[in-house]
């Protein structure tokens, strides 16, 4: 099986510090749960400062705060580079001899943790409900239904108990060095924005802007990362609309004069992620955009004043959504304020959820979006997305530029 | 819910055609499966025609060859542009009003699904197993284990049968219109690698080389798709050896003169992938570079030879190994020679597996990488990949250049 076993003095690492797994160990405990075993690689980067690449790796936390990473040959260099002290368990996915799926590779070392771990009779903490999850590569492994009983083969006698909501709460509130982290990684995404007012003109493709963006950014996007990349994406008056939608996309319209052009980006840097917006005129903007510009302007600003320890997610919403009505564009802001950026990038489920029908307090440490917006049929779409946190008494704008 | 329930006349796409359809209701009735739904987006395109962005698209086809896409409201639009005819049920993931998983916003759009079709007793074909999956979009949507028991709940008296197996070999053989589609992704990629003999060149890094390229790529990436985009990679000297790895890492390393430049490349148009890899050399070729160079060209010519309708995938990587042996580069040949590529971006187990152990058989239409390679450690690496179909009697290279 290629396995081997190695112990790894902790390291520096950007990603994770004590404060971290402190956290884990005493949720751990207050849960009653014997061990975490994490599989997502957002769940994985978590609790052990790993970002696994093909998705194929596990890693397994005790309540007695031992943690195991098992991965993928070919990502042992990298786990070992960037995880927290931890036992490293390499399994091979493919050789040259052996034709497997992950879950087989996988099975007779996890098998064997489980056997010399004994966690008999205790409950195993892991992901049971649907999530969403952002790329860590390309093409990744999907455990899908496999994991489970994979798990309940290796761990006999263990219950499993769903942590789905556990962890999306740990994940809400970062450590200072995930902030600093973040703040970094918000710094670098300017280089893209600043090549977007150059790029942006009347009579050039969306598609073409875009690829000019992403050619400022490419060589910054790794700067103090192991793994960087960045996802910028344009969409121009009538598209500029559709970007209410869950989702992105360039197309290869050519941009008209007077056009709003939005822009829009998600960077990644060691699985951590940023999620931001910027909206331009192609031209002279006119009356309508100018009023579009200073409602989310005055609406950013409210939203962000209502941001502070112990603060309702559902009032920050509330108090961006109150300004949009003054100003008449009311049924045009489509969607909810922000929600959890970080681990996740764009997931509307990210806590907390600034949304109008959210239950969320906010906390010191939490990171979130504040993407106050206005999408007009026939005109366009507008939207200003910052990354925010939650410091002890105010907003924190990561993304100021 | 916001569900609403059309019927599109079917249209001209380039993904889908006839034949599709036909072999997938012929398979469900040779598996006695009463209906077969697909979650995985590269699934759901398999069996509709539509590539789901979020991955929270559910296409369901039945042996009586009705076919019903569950699909987010923002991505109706998109579905209907380019799925085959389809009953067509949007629901809404998230609302101002409401705050879901997605597999509790699908839920009674599937019931109600569930419960006109009625197919009490019948089999329901469901992927169980894991799998590699190519990204839809940065972030997406993974049922993990709620869709199962969603299923479950909304089809009362259907036993699900796992159809991985199946789906697996109906995968991999394309149909004539995926393989045009094949042809034209394939031919967009020269774009970037004719870009790429211009950005290489010693004492630049690699992530500007593959800036550089992407930025040719960017542009034409969406010519004649709906959706396209292309990942290159730039991995030089040293880390040109580690490119036998599982996945591809650009890093920023400086180009030395004489150093070996590999620059792979997956793209994607409309849901289809290529995998294609070219190795340049920084300055002059030294005499190993060159030999490496013919092994791998000699390896190359004998698999291609070996390629027909029949012939035994095993053999194909065998007579590349064969070549590279007989250069002296057997023990450096570290992978097999290929895997099925469409559906399929990087996956060593999407078929036919061109794999020392693989038990599989060619067949016209079949389309896969073929990757003799060469990684020598203090050296580099060196490897061509190619898109490869198995016509009605050879090997046709869609990356010919």
């Amino acid at each position: 099986m290629g396995t081997r076993n190695r112990h790894i003095a902790g390291k520096e690492s950007l990603v994770q510090n004590g404060q971290r797994r402190q956290a884990l160990v005493a949720a751990l405990d207050q849960e009653n749960l014997a061990a975490l075993v994490c599989f997502a690689p957002e769940d994985v980067l978590l609790i052990s400062g790993y970002w696994p690449v093909m998705a194929a790796s596990v890693a397994l936390l005790t309540r007695e705060d031992e943690l195991h990473i098992l991965v993928p040959e070919d990502e042992l260099h990298l786990a070992e580079s960037t995880a927290e002290k931890a036992h490293f368990h390499s399994y091979t996915p493919e050789t040259l001899d052996r034709i497997s799926t992950a879950t087989e590779a996988l099975e007779k070392t996890i098998a064997r943790l489980a056997e010399r771990l004994s966690l008999r009779g205790g409950r195993l903490g892991v992901l049971l409900e649907d999530s969403a999850q952002t790329q860590s590569y390309l093409s990744r492994n999907h455990f899908h239904c496999a994991l489970v009983p994979m798990l309940l083969r290796s761990f006999p006698n263990v219950s499993l108990a769903g942590v789905d909501a556990l962890l999306a709460q740990i994940k809400s509130v970062k450590t200072n060095a995930e902030l600093e982290q973040m703040r970094h990684l918000c710094r670098l995404a300017k280089a893209g924005f600043d090549a977007a007012r150059r790029a942006i003109a009347s009579g050039r493709r969306e598609d073409e802007i875009a690829a000019d963006i992403q050619h400022a950014f490419g060589p910054v996007a790794k700067d103090g990362f192991h793994r960087g990349e960045g996802y910028f994406f344009c969409m121009s008056g009538p598209n500029s609309t559709k970007a209410a939608a869950a989702f992105a996309r360039t197309r290869q319209r050519v941009v008209e004069n007077g056009d709003l052009v939005m822009i829009h980006a998600n960077t990644v840097g060691d699985g951590l992620w940023s999620d931001i917006t910027r909206t331009y005129t192609a031209g002279e903007p006119d009356d309508l955009e100018q009023r579009m510009r200073r409602a989310i302007e005055e609406a950013r600003s409210a939203a962000l004043a209502a941001i502070r320890p112990g603060a309702q997610a559902c009032a920050v919403d509330g108090a961006a959504r109150e300004v949009l009505a003054r100003h008449g564009f009311g049924k045009e802001f489509k969607h909810a304020v922000g929600h959890g950026v970080g681990f996740a990038a764009a997931d509307p489920r990210a806590l907390p959820r600034l949304h109008p029908k959210s239950p969320d307090l906010l906390e010191a440490g939490m990171t979130f979006n504040i993407e106050p917006a206005i999408y007009i049929e026939g005109k366009g779409g507008m939207r200003h997305c910052d990354v925010v946190v939650c410091t002890a008494n105010r907003a924190e704008v990561l993304t100021d530029f």
